[in-house]
Protein backbone atom coordinates (compact mmCIF):
# COMPACT_ATOMS: atom_id res chain seq x y z
CA UNK A 1 0.00 0.00 0.00
CA UNK A 2 1.09 3.11 -0.95
CA UNK A 3 0.71 5.90 1.49
CA UNK A 4 1.15 9.54 0.46
CA UNK A 5 2.60 11.92 3.08
CA UNK A 6 2.67 15.75 2.84
CA UNK A 7 5.10 17.91 5.26
CA UNK A 8 5.07 21.40 5.39
CA UNK A 9 8.96 23.05 5.24
CA UNK A 10 9.11 25.31 7.89
CA UNK A 11 11.81 27.90 9.03
CA UNK A 12 12.33 29.02 5.93
CA UNK A 13 12.71 32.96 6.44
CA UNK A 14 10.75 35.98 4.59
CA UNK A 15 12.18 35.88 1.28
CA UNK A 16 13.85 38.90 -0.57
CA UNK A 17 15.03 39.58 -4.02
CA UNK A 18 17.93 37.81 -5.12
CA UNK A 19 17.32 35.15 -2.56
CA UNK A 20 18.30 31.69 -3.44
CA UNK A 21 15.02 29.51 -2.96
CA UNK A 22 16.19 26.21 -3.31
CA UNK A 23 18.96 27.37 -0.84
CA UNK A 24 16.89 28.85 2.08
CA UNK A 25 14.12 25.37 1.24
CA UNK A 26 17.71 22.89 1.89
CA UNK A 27 18.96 24.73 4.94
CA UNK A 28 15.55 24.71 6.27
CA UNK A 29 14.99 21.16 5.64
CA UNK A 30 18.66 19.84 6.99
CA UNK A 31 20.17 17.12 5.68
CA UNK A 32 18.31 13.84 4.47
CA UNK A 33 15.20 15.39 4.52
CA UNK A 34 14.35 14.79 0.94
CA UNK A 35 14.10 11.55 -0.90
CA UNK A 36 14.73 10.45 -4.39
CA UNK A 37 11.04 10.60 -5.85
CA UNK A 38 10.11 13.50 -3.51
CA UNK A 39 7.66 16.39 -5.35
CA UNK A 40 9.04 19.74 -3.86
CA UNK A 41 5.87 22.45 -4.09
CA UNK A 42 7.03 26.29 -3.69
CA UNK A 43 3.88 28.69 -3.55
CA UNK A 44 4.92 30.95 -6.27
CA UNK A 45 5.14 34.17 -4.09
CA UNK A 46 8.46 33.10 -2.50
CA UNK A 47 9.82 32.48 -6.38
CA UNK A 48 8.41 35.68 -7.30
CA UNK A 49 9.48 37.77 -4.40
CA UNK A 50 13.32 35.98 -5.34
CA UNK A 51 12.96 36.97 -8.74
CA UNK A 52 12.32 40.42 -8.22
CA UNK A 53 8.64 40.58 -9.26
CA UNK A 54 7.62 42.69 -6.71
CA UNK A 55 6.45 45.93 -7.72
CA UNK A 56 5.29 49.28 -6.86
CA UNK A 57 1.51 49.34 -7.45
CA UNK A 58 -1.06 52.19 -6.84
CA UNK A 59 -3.45 50.08 -8.80
CA UNK A 60 -3.41 46.31 -9.17
CA UNK A 61 -6.00 46.18 -11.67
CA UNK A 62 -3.24 48.08 -13.48
CA UNK A 63 -0.48 46.30 -12.85
CA UNK A 64 -2.70 43.19 -13.81
CA UNK A 65 -3.60 44.52 -17.33
CA UNK A 66 0.04 44.76 -18.42
CA UNK A 67 0.35 41.11 -17.25
CA UNK A 68 -2.30 40.66 -19.30
CA UNK A 69 -2.15 38.51 -22.95
CA UNK A 70 -5.98 38.82 -23.13
CA UNK A 71 -8.67 40.06 -20.83
CA UNK A 72 -11.61 37.34 -20.91
CA UNK A 73 -14.10 39.46 -18.35
CA UNK A 74 -13.79 41.86 -16.02
CA UNK A 75 -16.00 43.25 -13.26
CA UNK A 76 -15.54 46.40 -11.58
CA UNK A 77 -11.84 45.98 -10.30
CA UNK A 78 -11.19 42.66 -10.84
CA UNK A 79 -10.18 41.10 -14.05
CA UNK A 80 -10.22 37.66 -15.59
CA UNK A 81 -7.33 37.19 -17.64
CA UNK A 82 -5.08 35.36 -19.69
CA UNK A 83 -1.45 35.37 -19.09
CA UNK A 84 1.74 35.76 -21.10
CA UNK A 85 2.02 31.85 -20.36
CA UNK A 86 -1.35 30.90 -21.44
CA UNK A 87 -2.89 30.69 -17.79
CA UNK A 88 -6.27 31.78 -16.77
CA UNK A 89 -6.65 33.70 -13.79
CA UNK A 90 -8.09 36.17 -11.61
CA UNK A 91 -6.19 39.83 -12.28
CA UNK A 92 -3.79 37.56 -14.34
CA UNK A 93 -1.91 36.20 -11.26
CA UNK A 94 -0.79 39.69 -9.66
CA UNK A 95 -1.32 39.21 -6.15
CA UNK A 96 -1.60 42.05 -3.29
CA UNK A 97 -1.70 39.77 -0.62
CA UNK A 98 0.92 39.44 1.93
CA UNK A 99 3.26 41.98 0.54
CA UNK A 100 4.81 44.49 2.15
CA UNK A 101 3.32 48.50 1.44
CA UNK A 102 1.51 48.87 -1.49
CA UNK A 103 2.84 46.53 -4.02
CA UNK A 104 1.70 43.76 -5.38
CA UNK A 105 3.28 40.41 -6.29
CA UNK A 106 3.05 39.04 -10.24
CA UNK A 107 3.78 35.57 -11.75
CA UNK A 108 7.57 34.86 -12.41
CA UNK A 109 7.91 35.32 -16.01
CA UNK A 110 8.63 31.58 -16.50
CA UNK A 111 7.37 29.63 -13.81
CA UNK A 112 8.53 26.02 -15.53
CA UNK A 113 12.21 27.61 -16.05
CA UNK A 114 11.81 28.70 -12.26
CA UNK A 115 10.79 25.42 -11.38
CA UNK A 116 13.77 23.76 -13.36
CA UNK A 117 16.19 26.05 -11.79
CA UNK A 118 15.22 24.98 -8.41
CA UNK A 119 14.86 21.68 -9.19
CA UNK A 120 18.84 21.66 -10.28
CA UNK A 121 20.00 23.59 -7.56
CA UNK A 122 18.84 21.08 -5.05
CA UNK A 123 19.99 18.35 -6.62
CA UNK A 124 23.20 19.90 -6.25
CA UNK A 125 23.07 21.53 -3.25
CA UNK A 126 21.59 18.13 -1.22
CA UNK A 127 22.51 15.14 -4.68
CA UNK A 128 18.68 14.52 -4.15
CA UNK A 129 16.57 14.09 -7.62
CA UNK A 130 13.16 15.57 -6.38
CA UNK A 131 10.69 16.92 -9.07
CA UNK A 132 9.47 20.52 -8.25
CA UNK A 133 6.42 22.21 -8.42
CA UNK A 134 5.57 26.13 -8.57
CA UNK A 135 2.18 26.51 -7.11
CA UNK A 136 -0.32 29.45 -7.42
CA UNK A 137 -4.27 29.63 -5.91
CA UNK A 138 -6.37 30.09 -8.48
CA UNK A 139 -10.72 30.26 -8.69
CA UNK A 140 -12.16 28.13 -10.80
CA UNK A 141 -15.35 28.52 -13.66
CA UNK A 142 -18.48 26.82 -12.05
CA UNK A 143 -17.39 26.26 -8.36
CA UNK A 144 -16.58 28.66 -5.64
CA UNK A 145 -13.72 28.91 -3.42
CA UNK A 146 -9.81 28.57 -4.85
CA UNK A 147 -7.81 25.76 -5.18
CA UNK A 148 -3.96 25.73 -5.29
CA UNK A 149 -2.64 24.71 -9.03
CA UNK A 150 0.64 24.22 -10.56
CA UNK A 151 2.08 26.74 -12.82
CA UNK A 152 5.45 25.44 -12.88
CA UNK A 153 6.60 22.11 -13.31
CA UNK A 154 9.96 20.79 -13.08
CA UNK A 155 11.42 16.73 -13.13
CA UNK A 156 7.77 15.14 -13.86
CA UNK A 157 4.81 14.90 -15.97
CA UNK A 158 1.57 17.19 -15.20
CA UNK A 159 -0.35 14.14 -16.05
CA UNK A 160 -0.50 10.35 -15.30
CA UNK A 161 -3.15 8.28 -17.96
CA UNK A 162 -5.20 6.15 -16.13
CA UNK A 163 -6.73 3.13 -17.99
CA UNK A 164 -9.27 0.91 -16.85
CA UNK A 165 -9.30 -2.62 -16.03
CA UNK A 166 -7.69 -4.97 -18.94
CA UNK A 167 -10.31 -6.05 -19.96
CA UNK A 168 -12.38 -2.60 -20.71
CA UNK A 169 -9.00 -1.09 -22.16
CA UNK A 170 -10.49 -1.49 -25.81
CA UNK A 171 -13.15 1.37 -24.97
CA UNK A 172 -12.43 5.28 -25.83
CA UNK A 173 -13.90 6.34 -22.76
CA UNK A 174 -11.98 5.11 -20.12
CA UNK A 175 -8.84 6.81 -20.77
CA UNK A 176 -8.34 9.42 -18.30
CA UNK A 177 -5.59 11.96 -17.64
CA UNK A 178 -5.28 12.90 -14.80
CA UNK A 179 -3.49 16.25 -14.12
CA UNK A 180 -1.72 14.80 -11.14
CA UNK A 181 0.79 18.07 -10.84
CA UNK A 182 -2.79 20.14 -9.83
CA UNK A 183 -3.90 17.98 -7.55
CA UNK A 184 -0.46 17.83 -5.79
CA UNK A 185 -0.16 21.13 -5.61
CA UNK A 186 -3.83 21.57 -4.21
CA UNK A 187 -2.51 18.55 -1.32
CA UNK A 188 0.37 20.89 -0.68
CA UNK A 189 -1.99 23.72 -0.18
CA UNK A 190 -3.79 21.85 2.66
CA UNK A 191 -0.54 21.63 4.73
CA UNK A 192 0.95 25.18 3.43
CA UNK A 193 -2.34 27.58 4.44
CA UNK A 194 -2.01 30.67 3.61
CA UNK A 195 -1.88 32.36 7.28
CA UNK A 196 1.20 30.18 8.27
CA UNK A 197 3.86 31.70 6.36
CA UNK A 198 4.57 28.28 5.21
CA UNK A 199 5.87 28.75 1.52
CA UNK A 200 6.58 24.88 0.58
CA UNK A 201 5.95 21.59 1.64
CA UNK A 202 7.37 17.92 0.46
CA UNK A 203 4.84 15.51 -1.04
CA UNK A 204 6.22 11.85 -0.95
CA UNK A 205 4.53 8.71 -2.02
CA UNK A 206 2.72 10.65 -5.47
CA UNK A 207 2.47 8.45 -8.44
CA UNK A 208 4.08 9.93 -11.22
CA UNK A 209 6.42 9.97 -14.38
CA UNK A 210 9.33 11.04 -13.74
CA UNK A 211 10.68 13.22 -16.95
CA UNK A 212 10.17 16.46 -18.42
CA UNK A 213 6.89 17.72 -18.06
CA UNK A 214 6.10 21.29 -17.36
CA UNK A 215 3.10 23.25 -16.78
CA UNK A 216 2.14 24.61 -19.96
CA UNK A 217 1.20 21.55 -21.06
CA UNK A 218 -1.78 22.34 -19.20
CA UNK A 219 -2.60 25.13 -20.59
CA UNK A 220 -5.98 24.17 -23.00
CA UNK A 221 -5.11 25.46 -26.30
CA UNK A 222 -7.51 28.48 -26.56
CA UNK A 223 -9.09 27.27 -29.82
CA UNK A 224 -9.43 23.92 -28.41
CA UNK A 225 -11.39 25.69 -25.26
CA UNK A 226 -15.32 25.58 -24.84
CA UNK A 227 -14.97 28.65 -22.64
CA UNK A 228 -12.90 31.56 -23.73
CA UNK B 1 4.28 20.31 12.34
CA UNK B 2 1.11 19.13 10.79
CA UNK B 3 1.71 16.63 8.30
CA UNK B 4 -0.85 15.13 6.07
CA UNK B 5 -1.40 11.78 5.06
CA UNK B 6 -3.98 9.68 2.97
CA UNK B 7 -4.21 6.08 2.79
CA UNK B 8 -5.98 3.97 0.24
CA UNK B 9 -8.53 1.72 1.79
CA UNK B 10 -7.89 -1.77 0.38
CA UNK B 11 -9.81 -4.75 0.17
CA UNK B 12 -13.12 -3.59 -0.49
CA UNK B 13 -14.98 -5.95 -2.65
CA UNK B 14 -16.80 -5.20 -6.18
CA UNK B 15 -19.92 -2.98 -4.86
CA UNK B 16 -23.67 -4.04 -5.75
CA UNK B 17 -26.74 -2.32 -5.63
CA UNK B 18 -28.19 -2.35 -2.32
CA UNK B 19 -24.77 -2.38 -0.50
CA UNK B 20 -23.74 -1.13 2.73
CA UNK B 21 -20.66 1.40 1.66
CA UNK B 22 -20.13 2.16 4.89
CA UNK B 23 -20.07 -1.51 6.09
CA UNK B 24 -18.01 -2.72 3.17
CA UNK B 25 -15.33 0.10 4.08
CA UNK B 26 -15.59 -0.61 7.70
CA UNK B 27 -14.52 -4.08 7.09
CA UNK B 28 -11.89 -3.22 4.82
CA UNK B 29 -10.55 -1.21 7.41
CA UNK B 30 -10.30 -3.38 10.43
CA UNK B 31 -10.30 -1.57 14.02
CA UNK B 32 -9.18 1.06 15.49
CA UNK B 33 -8.19 2.32 11.55
CA UNK B 34 -10.44 5.31 11.30
CA UNK B 35 -9.63 8.77 13.93
CA UNK B 36 -11.54 11.62 15.26
CA UNK B 37 -11.39 13.96 12.35
CA UNK B 38 -10.44 12.01 9.71
CA UNK B 39 -11.63 12.48 6.49
CA UNK B 40 -13.29 9.44 4.03
CA UNK B 41 -12.96 9.88 0.81
CA UNK B 42 -14.90 7.77 -1.33
CA UNK B 43 -15.21 7.30 -5.25
CA UNK B 44 -18.52 8.37 -6.31
CA UNK B 45 -19.15 5.08 -8.54
CA UNK B 46 -19.04 2.91 -5.60
CA UNK B 47 -21.88 4.77 -3.60
CA UNK B 48 -24.02 5.66 -6.92
CA UNK B 49 -23.49 1.37 -7.61
CA UNK B 50 -24.79 0.57 -4.62
CA UNK B 51 -27.85 3.17 -4.84
CA UNK B 52 -28.57 1.31 -8.06
CA UNK B 53 -27.76 4.10 -10.80
CA UNK B 54 -25.85 1.73 -12.77
CA UNK B 55 -28.40 2.04 -15.93
CA UNK B 56 -28.28 -0.16 -18.84
CA UNK B 57 -27.51 2.64 -21.82
CA UNK B 58 -27.42 2.28 -26.02
CA UNK B 59 -26.19 5.87 -25.69
CA UNK B 60 -24.45 6.92 -22.91
CA UNK B 61 -25.50 10.75 -24.14
CA UNK B 62 -28.75 9.83 -24.10
CA UNK B 63 -28.64 9.55 -20.20
CA UNK B 64 -26.64 12.35 -19.87
CA UNK B 65 -29.22 14.71 -21.56
CA UNK B 66 -31.80 12.74 -18.95
CA UNK B 67 -29.35 13.74 -15.99
CA UNK B 68 -28.84 16.89 -17.28
CA UNK B 69 -30.61 20.33 -16.21
CA UNK B 70 -29.04 22.06 -18.87
CA UNK B 71 -26.71 21.80 -21.75
CA UNK B 72 -23.42 24.53 -21.75
CA UNK B 73 -21.87 22.90 -24.34
CA UNK B 74 -22.46 20.04 -26.80
CA UNK B 75 -19.46 18.68 -28.98
CA UNK B 76 -20.08 15.14 -31.15
CA UNK B 77 -21.15 12.89 -28.85
CA UNK B 78 -19.94 14.73 -25.75
CA UNK B 79 -21.93 17.31 -24.00
CA UNK B 80 -20.79 19.84 -21.00
CA UNK B 81 -24.34 19.68 -18.98
CA UNK B 82 -25.30 20.93 -16.13
CA UNK B 83 -26.50 18.42 -12.89
CA UNK B 84 -29.80 18.82 -11.12
CA UNK B 85 -27.58 19.59 -8.37
CA UNK B 86 -25.80 22.36 -10.18
CA UNK B 87 -22.52 20.99 -10.69
CA UNK B 88 -21.14 21.16 -14.06
CA UNK B 89 -19.45 18.19 -15.72
CA UNK B 90 -18.91 16.03 -18.53
CA UNK B 91 -21.70 14.11 -19.63
CA UNK B 92 -23.27 15.48 -16.35
CA UNK B 93 -21.66 13.26 -14.79
CA UNK B 94 -22.62 10.01 -16.77
CA UNK B 95 -19.61 7.41 -16.59
CA UNK B 96 -19.02 4.54 -19.02
CA UNK B 97 -15.31 3.36 -17.58
CA UNK B 98 -15.45 0.35 -15.45
CA UNK B 99 -18.95 -0.90 -15.81
CA UNK B 100 -19.91 -4.26 -16.86
CA UNK B 101 -21.29 -4.80 -20.31
CA UNK B 102 -23.07 -1.70 -21.91
CA UNK B 103 -23.97 -0.02 -18.83
CA UNK B 104 -23.38 3.32 -17.63
CA UNK B 105 -23.38 4.88 -14.16
CA UNK B 106 -24.84 8.05 -13.06
CA UNK B 107 -24.28 9.90 -10.26
CA UNK B 108 -25.81 9.86 -6.92
CA UNK B 109 -29.57 11.42 -7.21
CA UNK B 110 -28.38 13.46 -3.99
CA UNK B 111 -24.54 13.01 -2.87
CA UNK B 112 -24.50 15.12 0.05
CA UNK B 113 -27.22 13.03 1.53
CA UNK B 114 -25.56 10.32 0.51
CA UNK B 115 -22.00 11.21 2.21
CA UNK B 116 -24.17 12.17 5.21
CA UNK B 117 -25.65 8.43 5.45
CA UNK B 118 -21.83 7.04 4.80
CA UNK B 119 -20.77 9.35 7.88
CA UNK B 120 -23.63 8.35 10.09
CA UNK B 121 -23.32 4.99 8.97
CA UNK B 122 -19.66 4.84 9.65
CA UNK B 123 -19.77 6.67 13.18
CA UNK B 124 -22.47 3.82 14.06
CA UNK B 125 -19.93 1.09 13.16
CA UNK B 126 -16.55 2.35 14.47
CA UNK B 127 -17.88 4.94 16.88
CA UNK B 128 -15.71 7.83 14.99
CA UNK B 129 -16.68 11.27 14.23
CA UNK B 130 -15.22 11.55 10.49
CA UNK B 131 -15.91 13.64 7.73
CA UNK B 132 -16.54 12.28 4.39
CA UNK B 133 -16.52 13.22 1.03
CA UNK B 134 -17.49 11.79 -2.27
CA UNK B 135 -15.79 12.75 -5.08
CA UNK B 136 -15.72 12.43 -8.68
CA UNK B 137 -13.30 13.17 -11.32
CA UNK B 138 -14.17 16.60 -13.60
CA UNK B 139 -12.51 18.23 -16.81
CA UNK B 140 -11.71 22.42 -16.08
CA UNK B 141 -12.29 25.23 -18.56
CA UNK B 142 -9.13 26.39 -19.40
CA UNK B 143 -7.26 23.87 -18.11
CA UNK B 144 -6.20 20.23 -19.77
CA UNK B 145 -6.51 17.30 -17.84
CA UNK B 146 -8.72 16.22 -15.01
CA UNK B 147 -8.78 16.13 -11.37
CA UNK B 148 -10.96 15.24 -8.39
CA UNK B 149 -13.34 17.34 -7.00
CA UNK B 150 -15.90 16.77 -4.17
CA UNK B 151 -19.49 16.31 -5.22
CA UNK B 152 -20.75 15.44 -1.73
CA UNK B 153 -19.74 16.70 1.78
CA UNK B 154 -20.78 15.70 5.37
CA UNK B 155 -19.13 16.80 8.54
CA UNK B 156 -17.24 19.41 7.73
CA UNK B 157 -17.31 22.70 5.60
CA UNK B 158 -16.19 22.43 2.00
CA UNK B 159 -14.19 26.02 2.73
CA UNK B 160 -11.40 26.99 4.99
CA UNK B 161 -10.67 30.96 5.02
CA UNK B 162 -7.27 32.10 5.34
CA UNK B 163 -6.49 35.48 6.36
CA UNK B 164 -3.31 37.23 5.58
CA UNK B 165 -1.24 37.95 8.80
CA UNK B 166 -2.42 40.21 11.03
CA UNK B 167 -1.06 43.43 10.26
CA UNK B 168 -2.94 42.72 6.72
CA UNK B 169 -6.17 41.83 8.08
CA UNK B 170 -7.61 44.95 7.53
CA UNK B 171 -7.12 44.62 3.57
CA UNK B 172 -10.06 42.64 1.67
CA UNK B 173 -7.50 41.18 -0.52
CA UNK B 174 -6.21 39.19 1.56
CA UNK B 175 -8.89 36.90 2.14
CA UNK B 176 -8.62 33.60 0.56
CA UNK B 177 -11.14 31.13 0.66
CA UNK B 178 -9.69 27.81 -0.02
CA UNK B 179 -12.17 24.80 -0.91
CA UNK B 180 -10.47 22.26 0.81
CA UNK B 181 -12.77 19.63 0.13
CA UNK B 182 -11.80 20.21 -3.80
CA UNK B 183 -8.14 19.77 -2.31
CA UNK B 184 -8.84 16.71 -0.23
CA UNK B 185 -10.80 14.87 -3.17
CA UNK B 186 -7.61 15.63 -5.49
CA UNK B 187 -5.36 14.50 -2.68
CA UNK B 188 -7.09 10.98 -2.24
CA UNK B 189 -7.25 10.83 -5.71
CA UNK B 190 -3.27 10.42 -5.85
CA UNK B 191 -3.69 7.48 -4.03
CA UNK B 192 -6.62 5.68 -5.50
CA UNK B 193 -6.20 5.98 -9.04
CA UNK B 194 -8.02 4.37 -11.39
CA UNK B 195 -7.02 0.99 -12.42
CA UNK B 196 -6.18 -0.44 -8.77
CA UNK B 197 -9.83 -0.51 -8.11
CA UNK B 198 -9.29 1.54 -4.79
CA UNK B 199 -12.64 3.20 -3.96
CA UNK B 200 -11.36 5.00 -1.11
CA UNK B 201 -8.87 6.79 1.18
CA UNK B 202 -8.41 8.06 4.52
CA UNK B 203 -7.28 11.35 5.20
CA UNK B 204 -5.25 12.14 8.41
CA UNK B 205 -4.14 15.98 9.20
CA UNK B 206 -5.86 18.32 7.25
CA UNK B 207 -7.23 21.38 8.81
CA UNK B 208 -10.80 21.27 8.44
CA UNK B 209 -13.86 23.18 9.89
CA UNK B 210 -15.97 20.43 11.22
CA UNK B 211 -19.40 21.45 10.39
CA UNK B 212 -22.35 21.25 8.51
CA UNK B 213 -21.00 21.90 4.67
CA UNK B 214 -22.32 20.21 1.52
CA UNK B 215 -20.91 19.99 -1.76
CA UNK B 216 -23.95 22.00 -2.68
CA UNK B 217 -22.05 25.17 -1.30
CA UNK B 218 -19.22 24.71 -3.69
CA UNK B 219 -21.61 25.12 -6.77
CA UNK B 220 -21.27 28.78 -7.97
CA UNK B 221 -24.79 30.35 -8.55
CA UNK B 222 -25.77 30.00 -12.28
CA UNK B 223 -26.19 34.16 -12.09
CA UNK B 224 -22.84 35.04 -10.38
CA UNK B 225 -20.90 32.77 -12.52
CA UNK B 226 -19.00 34.76 -15.71
CA UNK B 227 -18.38 31.66 -17.80
CA UNK B 228 -21.95 29.69 -18.11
Amino acid sequence: VTELRITPVTGVPEVRSGDDVAELIARALGEDALRDGDVVVIAHKVVSKAEGRVVPAASRVQVALGEARRVLRRVGDMVIAETRHGLVCANAGVDASNVEGDNVVALPRDPDASARRVRSRLKRLTGVDVAVIVSDTFGRAWRLGQTDVAIGVAGMDAFLDHRGPPAMQGRVLNATRICVADEIAGAAEIVMGKADGICAAIVRGARINRGRGAATDIVRPPQEDLFR
